[in-house]
């Protein structure tokens, strides 16, 4: 949908430097831009490449000038960007219906306004709220739960049961609700425990290409609102996500552990089971969190096995240093033998 | 399907205190069980929430008694309740059949009571054993084998040849029998060594969603019976994974290495080629085996490179005092220069 | 197709020393190679093997002999045998056409010579190249380009727009051109950077089972002429890869970051955003490259963070003696404080 630069001012909250009457029709990077994408400035060393940009606005702080271009003033300019994409970029054409080849159980319950491409496969008793989209070779298993303005990209699984909030997006080949991995050994063989608990993902939460997620074991797997899951990421029984937690590419979080509010991991990060990583911590990429550890508020720790981020800064600088040391080391001990 | 508690008793040679009618439907966690749900107790730690379940029936140790509630006394409680999943969640509805959507090659050989689901994709010589269940989605190439009592869930790809023994599980996602990686550098460019070998897995296997098993480069890539892999571990060409080991997730096994029985990896290990683990090796979470080791049998190791259990841990010990050492070094260096 | 011993030592330009007119037609191991079958021999270790073979033809170095075999001289035996199981091996058999199941939108351009396989959904703009073969299930978004003689395995996801080269083989369970995962915190939420830049890959690239890679988010993600990467990849927003570069199983690599010609990752690397790898750098298994990093041309580093090889391995060994140091360093404090 195209909209002026007045509008997207007044949507932003920004105030306007410039022509209020030119065209957006989409957002772009400065160097393929064209003259109707909007594009951002926020830092001092693009300004040559954003000035040089065949975009005619820019989102860029207060005070910012680019010669001939309409600048709309705001105090975080990525930050506009983001909101002015999903705002421009809003679907106007609504696409809905059911493809004639999808199979879908007689006990389903369908929003009129979703969509249902082809072969997508739903069990009986499961419901998909309005103006979802369900794509090619989707899965959707007997009773599971899909809230309104969802979008599952093609070939994604929904265990039986398994239940996404509101404006959840799922990429393609995500296996949402699999049995938890949980054995006994007795007699020669692992019988399995039983993985019969269920799976709860809150509202606007963002899930990956090929991330797998179990149901719980006996008890319930949580995400909350707002969670952000990278590609590859695995998720096991059991485990709680608080709400806006980001999460990156690879990581895996074994069972029973629990994370806080705005917790990050950085990518391949391992958390052992039954950790609990309190509101705001954050866990630098590759460390790996012990069985039962605990991550303070607002901590940030490193390594594997993980500690605090300047205790691990030492470390690390201080095995790059151990050649040297033991050399010290051994020089004392000469002198001393003297 | 329901049974008694007497019945379930019986079943599991377990002495039964209490009410022998008492019926039982399945199973749960102490917290969410419904009168009808067998729970079990095997720590002192949770008696108080089992004492106030809802369920009726409880495994638990010999001598346990909890107010009003049916006692079945074994030995190994946990055990126990995983046998008795197993046995009260048997499938009495037994629904087998062939979807209309599914297409079939002419020269495929199902078992009448084989379930094939919509959208399943079966090429020409493939072999289906009784009571197989495979569900949406799934793609079986030319000439791939699966046992009896089989279940693969949605969106499971076997490639040609693969194949699978009796009562093996697949989630969702996992791709078996894919070609190995292997190339071969001259006249500028990579050419692939040959990905032809055959991928067999055994009886009793469990693999998780979106694995990755690759066939054999020249020879075989094998999967012994009852072995146990959670989602997102990766298999390489020529690995010969012996019974019962259990593979947690995101393993990564590369080519030619060998995992006697009754080996575990933690999650996020990662094994070099031609490596070598014995029977009841142990490997910690995030480990990694550099290429040929060897890791005898029973042996514990951790880090990257492992080490034996004990030296690890000494060394992330010494690691953490690292800095406190280079101060003593430094210490005595001073002395020494006075 | 089967083929002589002298068709193919004039297509390898090696000497032919035996039967001229022995048939080929295949490759194998030496233990289970049947006479009409191709092995090799690149090492003393496994001449006695080779010489056993049920095989008549042998690749092997000028100057082998092995009994009654036929030999065909050639300077590098396992680079011949690549070459020689893909001559060997060519499709003889045409495979093309479409199934009817097929669901393709009216405006995508498909080459007569092409195959489509069952339940593969072709959506508007798409083009796909001469002998390319798509397999079931396959989901090529609006837009999505496939070059000349590719082929996809069942159950692959091009993105809308992503495009192929020539010659690209992608396994099963491949997410190509998914969304990068980019947010901006503000007014208590994450608002998703736009993800909209494209995605390219050259021609002769083999991407592995379940691997994703993710689209540009303004920019381009690019992966060069005959690049290589094995099962469960994950390749970030933004990335660059040079050509004839080879990515080990599990690596992940990070937004943004570039890597040049030839290089090769170990697997479970971890690359951070922003990093450079030079032509030629090579990534030991499990290495982690840190944010913004540069690996020089033809450098070997590992670890994590990764040094160069020399010195991790100093330091490996180091800190393998480390509990020792620490108990001189004990000694010498006791002798001082006499």
């Amino acid at each position: 949908m195209t909209r002026t630069a007045g509008e997207l001012a007044e949507y932003l909250h920004a105030a306007l430097v410039g022509d209020a009457d030119a065209l957006l029709a989409g957002v772009a990077g400065p160097d393929s831009a064209r003259a109707e994408d909007l594009i951002y400035l926020d830092s001092p060393r693009h300004q040559e490449r954003v000035a040089e940009s065949g975009a005619r606005c820019v989102l860029a702080s207060p005070g910012t000038r680019l010669g001939g271009k309409t600048i709309l003033e705001v105090r975080d300019p990525k930050l506009a960007f983001a909101k002015a994409a999903a705002w421009l970029t809003l679907k106007s054409e609504a696409a809905f219906g059911v493809h004639e080849s999808a199979v879908i159980a007689p006990s389903a319950r369908l929003a009129p306004s979703a969509f249902i491409g082809p072969y997508v496969v739903i069990e009986g008793g499961v419901e998909i709220g309005a103006g979802s989209v369900i794509e090619a070779f989707c899965f959707l298993g007997r009773g599971a739960r899909v809230g309104e303005g969802c979008r599952l990209h093609p070939r994604v699984t929904l265990y039986p049961e398994a239940s996404l909030g509101d404006r959840v997006e799922v990429h393609s080949g995500a296996v949402i609700g699999s049995d938890g991995f949980g054995y006994v050994f007795g007699e020669g063989r692992w019988w399995k425990f039983p993985q019969i608990g269920a799976l709860e993902i809150g509202d606007d939460v963002e899930i990956g290409a090929n991330v797998t997620i179990d149901r719980g074991s006996l008890e319930t797997t949580r995400i909350g609102n707002g969670v952000k899951i990278d590609n590859l990421v695995q998720v096991a029984h059991n485990v709680r996500i608080g709400e806006n937690s980001v999460i990156a590419s690879q990581v895996g979080i074994s069972g029973s552990s629990t994370l806080g509010k705005r917790v990050m991991l950085g990518g391949q990060v391992g958390v052992a089971d039954h950790c609990t990583l309190e509101d705001g911590a954050i866990v630098g990429a590759q460390s790996g969190i012990a069985t039962g550890k605990i991550v303070r508020q607002g901590q940030t720790v490193w390594g594997s096995p993980a500690r605090p981020l300047e205790q691990a800064k030492k470390q690390f600088a201080s095995i790059a240093r151990l050649p040297t040391l033991a050399a010290r080391v051994r020089k004392l001990e000469e002198r001393d033998e003297e």
